[in-house]
């Protein structure tokens, strides 16, 4: 097992070297998987289909809590091994929003066609017989499969010894039956119209709260041979970091800009997605702005002024400050778990950076 | 690790009791995440679509040739973790069936509702907002990459050994790999009319011989501690058995009847997939009958007379004939392969009897 130089890791992890790291395992898992399929005759398309959605952007979020869980147990240099186990879970976090912007029949995603749509263009450039958009959701479908096999190789290949890999694959299998729980409870809320917050956070808690936060931030610590001390202290700060997270996305969805956020801001209200801020809306809303609220909200034919209308009640009743104030009270929490925490300083600074930046971005 | 009765399992295998064994183990994980789910406020229509799904038939094939593996290494009792391992292969199987089902639009499987089909009626039935067959097309996204995730789960609680663990799972992402490289090579593939009998073959290879024969029977001699040349032969028995049992899998296809096969006989007509059977009887097709065959296959209005218009031309080419022969060489070959393998007696007789059903049967 490769052993990263010391060197300032001990005292501030450098986040940015951490991200190149394991963007440098994806490139070369990808380039690998390319000359594989070229030598057995198999489509190279899949491979590349990756590599052009995994590298047009992204936080790498997952990679760098699970690094991070890794030091906030260990105080020297990080091995290869636990930057692979990162890359694996930007692998799999690829299958999640492939799966996840076919089902929401997104467009585009980092600013860029999602994977359905650009594998449907291909199929219509290439005159192939047969309907293009089904072709393309069928391939998406695959593509996505693909990833999240391949995000099991990457862990399986990492070198981790067995006991660390018997100590995180009970931690993977949670995080994925709960991301896919969440996605399903998304899917069978959205377009309910109601009122109720508590299902709303039920589901940021599952999507986002353990899956981007929680789980990362175990496997890191499992590997590093934290205890269950441990496990519970990032609990405590992750959960309420990664509703925090979530609400922000919540508010960008829904006031954000194409330009800084890679999105349409009027998909989350023209799909009906049930966010905390609705609920809360929808709760706060008087006869009109409820009868309003009705007509716009998973209205497929939203446009600009409607999406302003439905952001004008947002604010009206409210909401958008609750939301807020939400934020700021699960950052708090989150700061407070991690003075409690006995975490090393290299990771307990890289947490409180990383809480700042999730809960202030703007895009 | 519960060691089963070694009974008569040393001198003949019962393949009735392995199949219930392995049932056992599916019912009662699904039950369990039933269960689970009622405790954490998630919807139980999850595993019980899964219940339902795997419960409605299936051969059990790649669990018995896994179970048959490690006999073919191992002369007494199998333990539950191959068991078990054989359960999570079952899994990862409807995982795959379910999405296939979805890209290919079927309306059942096993005579009854495909996935999608069933929790888009669910949808319906339920009078929620949002298009049914939009929500049931995602839901069985989800539970399909559920059942993928799950198998992974029965592998990792199987009680297996560090070293049986680190053996299997290089094998089990192989397969994977695979497996989903035919599925998409047979997307890309389907209407394109060619009559590239190798191409078909290629599709085969993948989708079936390597991932219903092969790796199975890999999964279970490494899990019984066999090397290298153990698994040549396997897969020298394997591969050619494999592709006989697609081949026949085609004709039923092609000239079975909904009754004994559980789907419609002019679906794969109607979806115009390249089969080496459809290849072939292009090659051999004169100037009307390839008019015919271009304006019969892939038409989505193909009524039973067309189906029949096909089926005589498919027989009238000898292309129906010349599978038949495919199969014949290809059922010697494994069955040679088998006499030259050093296999257990009884793992032996167990794979004769089942290379016997599998390009025999009728459905």
């Amino acid at each position: 097992m490769t052993v990263y130089p010391a060197s300032a890791a001990a005292s501030t992890l450098d986040l940015p070297v951490i991200r190149h790291d394991v963007d440098a395992v994806l490139e070369e898992f990808l380039r690998h998987k390319v000359a594989a399929a070229a030598d057995s005759f198999l489509p190279d398309e899949v491979p590349r289909a990756l590599e052009v959605f995994v590298f047009a952007g992204g936080k790498r979020l997952r990679p760098l809590l699970c690094v991070i869980g890794w030091h906030a147990v260990q105080d020297h240099g990080v091995t290869s091994a636990v930057v692979r186990a990162g890359a694996a879970l930007e692998m799999f976090h690829a299958f999640a929003l492939i799966h996840d912007d076919l089902m929401d029949r997104s467009d585009t995603r980092r600013g860029r066609p999602t994977v359905h749509r650009a594998l449907a263009d291909r199929h219509r450039a290439s005159r192939a017989p047969g309907d293009s958009d089904r072709v393309g959701a069928s391939a998406a479908i695959l593509v996505g499969d693909l990833a999240l096999a391949w995000s099991d190789e990457l862990l399986h290949t990492a070198g981790l010894s067995p006991s660390q890999l018997a100590a995180v694959l009970p931690v993977v299998d949670m995080m994925r039956t709960e991301v896919m729980y969440g996605q399903y409870l998304d899917l069978v809320t959205t377009g309910r119209f109601t009122a109720d917050v508590g299902a709303a956070l039920r589901v940021i808690r599952l999507k986002t709260a353990k899956y981007t936060c929680e789980r990362p931030l175990h496997i890191g610590a499992l590997l590093g041979g934290g205890g269950p001390e441990v496990l519970a202290a990032c609990t405590a700060f992750a959960l309420p970091l990664g509703e925090a997270f979530q609400l922000r996305d919540d508010l960008l969805g829904a006031y954000g800009s194409v330009g800084t956020t890679g999105k349409s801001a009027s998909d989350d209200f023209r799909d009906g997605k049930q966010t905390v801020l609705l609920a809360l809306a929808l709760q706060r809303a008087d006869d009109s702005q409820q009868r309003m609220l009705r007509k716009l909200i998973g209205n497929p034919d939203l446009d600009d002024d409607g999406a302003a209308g439905v952001r004008e009640i947002l604010t009206a009743t409210g909401a958008r400050q609750e939301v807020e104030r939400m934020i700021r009270a699960r950052f708090a929490r989150a700061l407070h778990a991690l003075d409690e925490a006995s975490f090393t300083p290299s990771a307990t600074a890289a947490l409180r950076r990383l809480a700042h930046t999730a809960t202030e971005r703007t895009a």
